[in-house]
């Protein structure tokens, strides 16, 4: 037994006790005849005293050697602190150390283990274990562990059954990169390591389970952009008879949960919004509805005019910035400019200041007289004082860019509070989107998503129009969710592979297994899949999921820490029968 | 909504209800004018009638297409049975079906969908969405869940972190085999799949995270013996600032709470043995002690005489097998033969029949007179009736070859009783174990693992009497966990890698990071994991994991359900710079 409590337990009423403590060295203040070290562990941190009055010599003179992040141990009487600290829970007291052991000694760290570090992203990363000892980051690992537990919980008292799937599967060409694993036993053949479990959930539906979760590593082998991660891990959700309602009720209720129990905040019942909504009122299948500046669509009250730029766009569209009528002509320069940017790719943009007086002063003043511009403001429902920032062009591009410009100046004006809470359902996504790359349609979420009622025979003739049994849970402009209602008979399925461009071999390679249970008496079932980093970080407060998952890897999907990937032997390579071509 | 209620809901008092309910036909009865279903799900079965009287004629019409597995919808009245089944919990209502549509039909299944299937083993991994629909299957993986909430839940409110540690690692030639990811973006370079994540949770303790946890897969690509699997799941555990008691308590703790939790069972206190009289009294370091069969040594009273086999062997020893005196000589030849099988190896066996009027009867009554049997019965704790079954030679291999008889009996005189369970700690590990193959020492738990104190020294002169820290948790024979107290300090981990065989260089590249992160601030901190699969298992009174898996590999490690692993794509493999040469 190493300590008789953790660095967070003592409080005034253990005063007089005599107590063991270990943990980590935080920092010493050495005034010559007292030293206080601050001993850290993961529960919080106790104050130490060495006095040359009441510490024995040895201990004393043993005490002015450690360093930042020594790893000790003490025994001492727990006394009343002089000058108490308000700001810990252990400030009332602290211990006059009698006997102190060196457990361990440190070199002095690369950054500082605080909550405001002076290591950068690079260092942090390849001294993880370090980094962890940081409130900073120790407390996100803590809140995942929470969040996790709390979602295993509730779903498994409303009789879903974590099953686990494999994670040596079968590769399949479709969709994202596998990662593949050679088999050593199976010369010349290759496992691949799962993208999700969509067709294992699937036949577990099949096999009768009714309720399946599991929360479960997924690969993709992709060009990593920022914040996305090789292995990621989801909370994947199946369910057998049911509708899209049946769904949508089951998950609104985790979230709404979750909400609850880890962020304290009640939310009656989520918002819902069709996808064509969503993307004509915020240009967005994610939209952030925590602010307002919904689009405005003027193309009839701007198309009447002579200005050619707008008459030809398919779609003039605008919002209103709060505030944005005070913006300097520096400012809004710079607006056009941010718009402008090869990363959101607009034209240029037309802007109407709507003064507090309540007149208009616009960037396309020669066209439009007061009157328009007040239809202007009416369709944005701008107020005096707003901006009014329009764009125009093709529809697929003009909506996301200003969709970009209503995020960024949502950052801006700090509209977008973490502790705010706003979960929205989209539903009715096409079931198939353009890919441009290949000049053909793809699964838009993947090949196994049943088509609306009765809606089949639209792929022939007009397939982009194809709406989906497929929804997105959105929280806080963020995809934390998305599923589907599934294809459940073996011939909607064939006919789905036929149309997504796979010969009858290719599927049967591919799928035939799952083809084949639709033929044995497949149930009607549909699922969802969380993005548990994702969510986590959200709940959280935070945008970027790194410091929510223990040992990240870098956008080259590298483990700094470990050096991984990393060469191997050829004696394992000719085991396997590879040859490496580089 | 497909459904009011599940299969398992209805009861007496839901009489003249109109309900509506899903599920699979697992049976039907025709006689013509009536017909009776059994309605099945995940929750039970529940009686349908159809009565050519009361029920629609095409309702009527369509129940008679109905073959074994279709899956249905029925909406009818709740009417009470007539002859009632006292063997469900539905028994005692039926519905009277008005409307019936049938949502999939089915193939008939490849086998029988009964709890006593007559589908072989093969059929039924390759239609394991079908097996899973039997109770057998099902009942498994709904256990396995409960167990792993239960533990989850159990670790969590003692304060141990669940944290996520990566899949994509380092390849490390020491140990098993790893299996390999090749990484695209990394050329020439490859990931491997973890076979622990042991590395990791030790840089956690390093980090400050104390306690943590995680039910985690792990993976070797090991030739495969019977009842193992390539992927498999561990309940991984490691603890900062302990000691063996700490952990042996902690984790007593967590298998005292499953054992009363799942199996309403309650145990005191574990026994602890060390390893040296695991192996002295059982020959096997995971002694079954839910049966005596203990070893008695003979060498005292059975080197006296003029039998050579005894007198040149390093150890005689016996155990009796109750009312074993009562054995055909036919039968004692039978077991004779059966410790000579390759599999166990022994070149003979004596016997002495301890026969109920007190006289003995040997295999070795020329040497032998009844004062010495008399004394070899005292030494087995043999008693009248019982045979005496004595093997010897070589005690490394005489032990292991008495062990395997002794399990042989208790298995055939049902003493090994699948709802009693007898925990045990196994303590004091050898550090080091002899490998025939490489002729040299190599760690027998992993080269984390500490000697006991002031054992290091013994390195150089009796490097097999080296003790380490480490432990087992057995269960009813079965070692169900272990786990060590690691090395801390930097200098003693470089002298194990030495020993081991590691060059600095090597030491260096593959666990550099783990020897780095010993130089600012370990803890000395210890852990154990679980074999889930075996656990589970154990737990739910059986001896093979597979059906507590829901999709298991075969021993060739292939998925024949979705014909994993397979070849992939040249342009995959041409991504990956790699050739295949076979």
């Amino acid at each position: 037994m190493y300590r008789t409590h953790d660095n967070g337990a003592l409080r005034a009423n253990n005063i007089g006790e005599t107590v063991t403590l270990a943990g980590w060295v935080q920092k010493s203040r050495d005034k010559g005849f007292m030293i206080w070290i601050d001993l850290r562990d993961r529960y919080g941190i106790t104050q130490l005293i060495f006095d040359e009055e009441r510490t024995p010599d040895e201990v004393m003179k043993l005490a002015k050697t450690l360093g930042r992040e020594f790893v000790i141990q003490v025994t001492g009487k727990i006394i009343e602190r002089e000058s108490k600290n308000a700001n810990i829970p252990t400030g009332d007291v602290e211990i006059l150390v009698e006997e102190l052991k060196v457990l361990n000694a440190a070199k002095v760290p690369p950054f500082t283990i605080e909550d405001k570090t002076d290591g950068g992203e690079d260092l942090r990363m390849k001294y993880r274990y370090l980094d962890i000892r940081r409130n900073a980051v120790k407390e996100k690992l803590i809140f995942r562990h929470k969040v996790t537990i709390a979602v295993r919980n509730y779903l498994s008292e409303k009789g879903f059954i974590e099953v686990e799937t494999p994670y040596l599967i079968k590769s399949t060409p479709e969709g994202a990169r596998d990662f593949v694993v050679p088999s050593r036993m199976n010369e010349g053949q290759f496992y691949a390591l799962p993208q999700s479990p969509q067709t294992f959930k699937q036949l577990l539906m099949v096999g009768g389970m009714d309720k399946y979760f599991q929360i479960v590593k997924c690969f993709r082998d992709e060009d990593l952009r920022a914040d996305r991660q090789p292995e990621f891990t989801q909370i994947d959700c199946e369910m057998a008879f049911v509708e899209q309602e049946d769904i949508l009720n089951a998950f609104e209720g985790l979230t709404k949960h979750l909400l609850k129990e880890i962020n304290g905040v009640e939310i009656e019942q989520f918002p819902r919004m069709t996808y064509d909504d969503a993307m004509r009122k915020y240009g967005n299948d994610k939209p952030d509805i925590r602010f307002g500046m919904e689009f405005g669509e003027l193309n009839d009250v701007a198309q009447h005019k002579d200005f050619k730029i707008f008459n030809d766009a398919e779609l003039v569209v605008g919002i209103a910035v709060p505030g944005g009528a005070s913006y300097s002509r520096k400012e809004i320069d710079a607006l056009v400019d941010w718009v402008k940017r090869p990363q959101v790719g607009a034209l240029g943009m037309v802007y109407v200041k709507y003064n507090a007086d309540g007149s208009y002063k616009s960037s396309v003043d020669k066209f439009y007289d007061q009157e328009d511009l007040a239809q202007w403001a009416e369709k944005t429902e701008a107020k005096p004082g707003d901006l009014i920032c329009v764009l125009s062009g093709d529809s697929r591009k003009t909506r996301p860019q200003l969709s970009a410009l209503r995020m960024e100046m949502a950052t801006r004006l700090e509209l977008r509070k973490a502790d705010e809470f706003a979960p929205l359902w989209v539903t009715d996504f096409p079931l198939l989107e353009w890919d441009e790359d290949t000049n053909r349609y793809h699964a838009m979420h993947h090949p196994f998503t049943s088509p609306k009622p009765g809606q089949m025979e639209l792929l022939k003739t007009d397939p982009g129009a194809v709406k989906a049994n497929a929804y997105d849970l959105v929280l806080n402009g963020n995809e934390i969710g998305g599923g589907s209602i599934r294809i459940h008979d073996r011939e909607t399925q064939a006919k789905m592979f036929d149309y997504l461009g796979f010969t009858e071999e290719e599927a049967k390679a591919q799928f035939g297994f799952l083809m084949d249970a639709f033929t044995y008496g497949a149930p009607p079932h549909g699922g969802i899949a969380f993005g548990l980093d994702r969510l986590v970080a959200i709940l959280g407060g935070q945008e970027t999921i790194r410091d929510f998952i223990a040992f990240p890897k870098n956008n080259a999907g590298r483990d700094v820490m470990i050096d991984a990937p990393a060469k191997i032997d050829d004696a394992q390579l000719k085991e396997l029968n590879l040859k490496v071509t580089v």
